[in-house]
Formats: C-alpha cells, sequence, structure tokens
C-alpha cells in the first residue's frame, strides 16, 4: 500500500518499554504512526531522549513533542520537586502517579488525530503491572473511546474513533517477549523515574522493580545501564 | 461557612460572556472558586486579559494559567495562522472549532480538581448557540463526567466528579440576564475571535454576531466596544 493510502495512528510515545512495544504493535498493523510525547516537568529528559531514539529506530512517520504546564499543578512526585520518588514498594496509588495524565495525554493524541484524519489512537496501558493508577483500567479506556466519539468532527461525521490498548492484559514478561517478536531494542528505552541525564537507571523506583521483575519472569537478559 | 470547609470547585474561564456567568453560578452555589484559563496560541490576548479581570472582579479564590502548545498541532483559524478567521456565517462545523478543546481543557480541570480534593467542575458549554462545536453537546458532556469518574483517585476513593453546565439549556439572551442578575459587569470580558490588543471586538466574527444577538433579544445594551 502507497504511504497516501495508509491508515493514520496517532501513538502515545513515553520513551518507556511499553509505549515502545504498543509502536511495535501499531507499525506491524500497518499504520502510519505519527508519535506523541510530552515535556511535562519530568524530573529527568531522559525519557523524551528514550522517544526520540525509539521513533528514529523504529521509523515513526512523524515524532512530535508538546510541552506541557503539569508541573504548575503539582501534586506528584514525576512533576513536583518536593514529593520525594519512593525507593519501597508502594501500597494503593502511588505518588508517582500523575493527576489526569492519561486523559490529558489522550486529550492531545485526540486533537492530532482529529486534524490529521486519523481514526486510531494507541496507548500502551497495561492493567496487569499497572501499579495502581486509575487510568491504565480497561474500564477507563472504554468510557474514554466513547466521549472521544461524541467530542469530536470524527465522531459527527460518521467515523468512528478507537482507542487500541494492545498491551492491557499483558504481564510485564508478555510484553517484553511481544516486543523482541517484533524485534524492538529495548536497550533504547528508558523506564526509570530518576534516570540520570545518560539514561542509567536507579534500579530502586517502582519503575525499576517492575521491569526488571519483567525481564526475571521472561528469562532474558535486560539491556538496562544501571547507576553505578 | 469558613473558607477552609467550603467546596471547591474548578471553574475553566475563558474571559468571554458565557465563562463569566458561569464562574457567578458557581460563586451563587457557595462554592470557592478555582479559575482555570489556557493560553493557548489564541491570535490575541485579549482573552486572557478578559479572563484576569473577571477572576480579579468576582473574587475567585484563585485563577491560575496554564500555557499550551495546541498550535503545534495546527487545524484551526484560532490557532494556525494560515485559516483566516470568516465573516460570514458558517454551515455545519466551522474553522474557528479547535480541535478536542474541551477535551483537553477539562482534562486540566480534572487534575486540577483531583489535586485539590474537588469534586466538581464547571464549564460554560452551550448546547443552543454551541456555533456547531460537537463538544458542546449534552451527551458529550455526560459522556465526559463518566470517563472522568474512572479516570482518577476521585473515584477510585467513593467520591463523585460532577461537571457543572449551568447555561447548557439556555439561549444567549437567558445567559445575560442570568448574569445581569448575579451582578456581572459584561463589560470586562472579550467574547470576539479576532480583538485587538485593548480588547475593542471585530463585530463580524461568528462569535461577535452571537454576542450582539443576544443582547438584541434581551433588550439590553451591549456594553462591547467595536473596532474603529
Amino acid at each position: 500500500m502507497s504511504s497516501s493510502t495508509r491508515k493514520k495512528a496517532v501513538i502515545l510515545l513515553s520513551g518507556g518499554l511499553d509505549s515502545a512495544t504498543t509502536l511495535a504493535c501499531a507499525q506491524s498493523e500497518g499504520y502510519d504512526c505519527y508519535a506523541l510525547s510530552f515535556e511535562y516537568g519530568q524530573r529527568h529528559s531522559a525519557e523524551l531522549h528514550a522517544a526520540q531514539r525509539v521513533a528514529a529506530a523504529m521509523s515513526a512517520h512523524e515524532h512530535r513533542v508538546l510541552h506541557l504546564d503539569l508541573g504548575v499543578l503539582g501534586g506528584s512526585a514525576l512533576t513536583d520537586r518536593n514529593i520525594d520518588v519512593p525507593t519501597s514498594p508502594s501500597v494503593g496509588i502511588p505518588v508517582t502517579y500523575v493527576p489526569a495524565r492519561n486523559t490529558i495525554f489522550l486529550s492531545f493524541a485526540l486533537a492530532w488525530a482529529e486534524i490529521l484524519q486519523a481514526d486510531d489512537i494507541f496507548i500502551g496501558v497495561n492493567a496487569v503491572d499497572y501499579s495502581g493508577y486509575p487510568d491504565c483500567r480497561p474500564d477507563y479506556i472504554k468510557a474514554y473511546e466513547v466521549m472521544a466519539n461524541l467530542a469530536t468532527k470524527v465522531g459527527v461525521e460518521g467515523h468512528r474513533m478507537t482507542i487500541h490498548t494492545p498491551l492491557i492484559d499483558l504481564s510485564k514478561a508478555d510484553i517484553i517477549r511481544l516486543g523482541l517478536a517484533k524485534g524492538i531494542d529495548y536497550g533504547l528505552t528508558v523506564s526509570c523515574y530518576a534516570a540520570d541525564d545518560q539514561g542509567r537507571a536507579c534500579g530502586e523506583c517502582d519503575s525499576c522493580r517492575i521491569r526488571a521483575a519483567g525481564f526475571a519472569d521472561a528469562g532474558i537478559k535486560d539491556p538496562t545501564i544501571y547507576q553505578a
């Protein structure tokens, strides 16, 4: 199929393992992939550099980065420097939860999809290893899709917007196996909440622990480089 | 009731007539009002100055302005300088429609509400004079509310988030009468899509026409100052 007749999809790309795998899924379903990342007051820029490497390595059709003011609203260890990133496992919803983050990210994806006349959005949420975030649950995604179809010209004009969540029922080990089968180099990705400028992981935060356990469960060597 | 025990609400405040009236409604229901405005690549800053005047005049508890990159995504006459603002009435969805705008704005309101532990969000959408925007319809707002209650800690912890739309069934004339009864000085507000730096209106865009017709229908003199 020529590029002009291929379906377009917007892919939320963080630079982590899950969103890279999600991009690979969209690519293998034949979409022209428009990757969207956010600079939202993260403590480090390693994640965004990883997103750029992943988008380039996986031949995304386009990659845009939007700057957001989430830090102005505060409320999360990931955007508010007055809250420490925890190094022991969390109970309930962790302080690394960013209020309404996926809702905000999906809303920009929806805007871009409408402009591109794309009917498909991919997001790498996961209900199994979801760290207690409410906006990673299947019911939430379904409700978002219903809303999205009422929100836009797409809905009015008889198209249908679909929110794809190819990882939602997979364990971290399953995600890693899926991505490797699609040829992903996970050495390009950064999962750590507290990575340094070179993208080296702390090995202690929730995200590092979940990633390491996933590789261990899959019986595969993790290419993550840790801080000394 | 002391300030610490009053209910909090987040109010989307554009600086226009509708959102000023919505703020007045929230105030008269006894909420501490947290007003939220966006700088999103509008062609003029008159709207934001109006929002600041309105928030101050109406004693909003707090007023924050978030800067958004909507222009990067393009697609609307209000954010893309390559598309002209029309001066004749539109058929269907007008080019001044900003893709997914209310969805994006409500998502930041939701984030702030969650941080403030507020259960209430007010938005001045209107299904009568809604200029053909899909994200002003009652079905859309209901679907957003369902999604919002699944998206956040609020939903998980047994509170219930409510999206209030006090203007949704009112004509522009009704809105003006309601606001005047609540003491609003509509001279502080700017509705025009192409206002100049002094906030003077063009008198020709959709928004100017709808506003002027509303004051005429209500039999009230419009305090709008027009460009020479």
